[in-house]
């Protein structure tokens, strides 16, 4: 793309960085942007930059916050026997929107993945090591969930954790695989069928 | 949506203000810079106000420019008695894309739309019927090619536009409406495959 004018072109570069953008789609927002008053440009900007600077993260959790710790830390509402361990604040949201969980939670930052060279120590698994060793003086933690993507990555960070949190004695379990409300038997992969046959539920026990 | 962060949530909202992007990508892109650099979000705010603040358009065609006057419009090798008439400035770059056309352009800001709101003097079509009547001057425009978009909104800005420069004594053209090169005649429309016929070209006389 030959662009008319540098101050575009360097708009276009800069927003074609983020992920999923390409330059067509870049330069159909700066065009936007162009379009709209100035003021629009300029709280965008000053909130990106706001964002980027003044954010914190929680110092338990380490999810996102605006204060030391974060509002679910806080919380004495919530039951601190239980930290269900997430990939990111993504996750956190989804969790929080289920309304079927009331203990903590722990965002690890990714998860452990060779090939774009994230390994164990990038994630907060030692925080994690800590809080549960910590938590034994006064609240303790009993159950930790690993509610992580079923994906490769996923499975190998669980491991890793199921492994490293060994010597702190909780109780470790994962969320269930199997087939999702609503998918039918026959489209579903042999994979999740197979282990939503392994890990079924024995309702008699229930 | 119920962010934990101020912060973030004034940055999805700001984010999610651009066409095409919700709720859900908008928190993505958030994420994403907050995972990268510092300096990242920084070049992006600053080079999104900096466009914003700094571009000019061209006092002549009315694309966007660094200088008072654009490139195309600067330029001696391009044909001036050939105004090729577009919405905005990424038809311009199409048209540039193609190497067929060595005229220049006038670039209209939009198309008239009563749904919109945009009647014809939110464009500047003014301003093009007095570059016309200017160069009689000195290098008189001949043809006014019209390389509007085959819609609704197209056809009635054409259609005042060729009312409106009447007067100029100017000849109009516009671009052939018909099947794609590469199309198949069965899966064409039949508008599109009855004006291809009603505008069919005579071979013989060419």
């Amino acid at each position: 793309m030959n662009l008319p004018s540098k101050l575009i072109e360097d708009a276009v570069t800069e927003i074609s960085r983020l992920p999923g953008i390409g330059k067509k789609t870049a330069l159909r927002l700066a065009l936007h942007l162009l379009k709209q008053h100035e003021a629009h440009t300029e709280a965008l900007a000053l909130s990106l930059t706001r964002m980027r600077q003044e954010i914190k993260y929680c110092k338990t959790c380490h999810t996102i916050s605006d204060d030391e710790e974060c509002s679910i830390c806080k919380s004495h509402k919530r039951d601190s026997s239980t930290i269900c361990v997430v990939e990111d604040i993504r996750d956190v949201l989804a969790i929080e929107n289920t309304n079927q969980y009331n203990g903590k939670y722990h965002v690890l930052g990714g998860v452990i993945s060779p090939i774009q060279g994230i390994g164990p120590e990038e994630l907060t698994i030692e925080s994690l090591v800590n809080r549960i060793l910590e938590s034994a003086k006064s609240e303790p933690v009993k159950e930790i969930i690993l509610a992580l993507s079923a994906t490769m990555e996923g499975d190998t960070t669980a491991f890793y954790l199921g492994k490293r949190l060994k010597e702190t004695g909780v109780s470790i379990s994962t969320i269930a695989r199997g087939i999702p409300v609503g998918g039918e038997l026959e489209f579903t992969d042999e994979v999740t069928l197979g282990r939503s046959i392994m890990t079924r539920i024995n309702y008699s026990q229930e």
